[in-house]
């Protein structure tokens, strides 16, 4: 069994960026800038997007935060984000989910510039990835398109079953790996909550994306010898036994399904980290895409 | 074996257009208006713009259709675009493709306004169908969704498999079946040329579309009993016994395949036929929506 060790591959993906960046700035040219915008000051999301800002600084990306109140209007968030859409100096810019109610989360996204959209979840972005076009795929599907890459797992004519059809992963995964791409190629099943023979399915699997957020949902019973698991889930459990009080757990039975595995992402320390990598390979692809 | 009747089918939904849009008339509301841009002569494509421009009149649409030169720069049929996107008389239009080899196809898809894209090819409403938006749907995955619902086939907690991974009929068809809709939540299974063990897929299929291009690809071992087929292939074969010196073929065996078939498309007369008419439906809904 080996591990697809996420933490690693971030690391190593980062040191590739600021590599770039610094010879985008010997050569005189743009330094690439993110911009994040957060409404209000929920704990996570804030964590969240404190950590996008910090991986910026330590890549060599210029990065501007941009903190609204939780009492903003959605006409006030939207001249905001026009503004950031002719800002020359940002290359691309996030909107940090989820928003406040009274927001329509989905007219926010839209009026990203398809352009500065580094998260990939514009339809225009969204189209242009289910077309095959070049364009921002979103963080986390790219992030295991990525670890899949460079651990040279075999997509072609393998198949991979996704669990879980969520917009942001689910979905795009069973396009990607079915498209005509490097890491692609693979006859995909898409399963999900209504799904009935779901255990017969994921047996004939060779690579599993299980992302539903149900701790420990897939067990050793479901899966053949010698599969690929990417684990998207993270969920919080009670834990007395740990200082924190709780310990993070996968949608995937780690302990016994590894044994059966030939490659695993652990959790945490998996598919988590490459997100934000990828947020910022996206953003460095936007600078250089932008000249 | 109940055939999936889409001759019949399409000429309802016609009837129920032309009664919508004479109500549209009575309350002396806009007439939807579609436009055709035809690049250069050749045969196939007149017949099949010929073909919209007619169901256009039928009920009760006016319509346009625009023929330019074969020898048509892009910037000058991109200027085309622009005064039909323009233009408040005309509600959607469709560029028949082929387009000719000095012009860039997907240059000339991207200039069309998405609101006026009732062949659903844009990015944008490919990403809105992608995200199960509101949007247009192109025409042959939006037949497929409709003959099914008229014929009252159970989707959901199905297994579909797909053959074929085109960006207008098998991507959208695997992405539409497995969402939370309608005629959907169904467990989608994308196959393709690089799939291995294609037999042993489709004989766990409740429901298969073939949308590969081969004639009479898929035979009757390859199916269980009870199957329901949605055939999008069309050939024609020689055949020196037919007046005509030809005839259509689909991808599936039919006349084996039907034997083991709870329902099946015949071709001709299946699928084809409802791809005008979906388009019509667009056209209409382009008109209501832009009101």
């Amino acid at each position: 069994m080996i591990l697809l060790d996420g933490k690693k591959t971030a690391s190593d993906i980062k040191e590739e960026i600021a590599l770039e960046v610094s010879n985008l700035k010997n050569k005189g040219e743009k330094t690439p800038h993110l911009a994040a915008i957060i409404v209000g000051n929920k704990g996570p999301s804030i964590t969240y997007v404190n950590a996008k800002v910090k991986a910026c600084e330590r890549v060599g990306f210029k990065s501007t935060l941009i903190r609204l109140s939780e009492e903003i209007t959605e006409k006030e968030l939207l001249h905001e984000i026009a503004i950031l859409n002719t800002d020359l100096h940002i290359d691309g810019f996030i909107v940090q989910l989820p928003l406040p109610k009274h927001i329509d989360e989905q007219k926010v996204l839209m009026a990203v510039s398809p352009d500065k959209d580094v998260d990939g979840f514009h339809p225009t972005n969204v189209g242009k990835m289910a077309l095959n076009l070049p364009t921002f795929i979103s963080a986390t599907p790219f992030g295991i398109l990525e670890l899949l890459d460079r651990y040279h797992i075999e997509t072609s004519g393998k198949h991979a079953v996704i669990i879980g059809r969520s917009h942001i992963v689910g979905a795009p995964m069973s396009i990607l790996l079915s498209q005509k791409r490097k890491v692609g190629n693979a006859t995909v099943t898409m399963c999900h909550s209504r799904t009935k023979n779901l255990k017969e399915i994921t047996l004939q699997a060779d690579i599993i994306v299980a992302a539903i957020g149900i701790p420990e949902f897939l067990k050793a019973d479901m899966v053949k010898d010698n599969v690929t698991i990417i684990d998207v889930g993270i969920t919080r459990l009670v834990d007395t036994s740990k200082k924190s009080g709780f310990r993070l757990v996968g949608d995937v039975d780690f302990k016994e399904v590894s044994k059966k595995s030939a490659f695993i992402t652990p959790v945490p320390g998996g598919v988590g980290p490459m997100t934000i990598a990828m947020l910022l390979k996206n953003t460095l692809l936007a600078c250089t895409r932008n000249k």
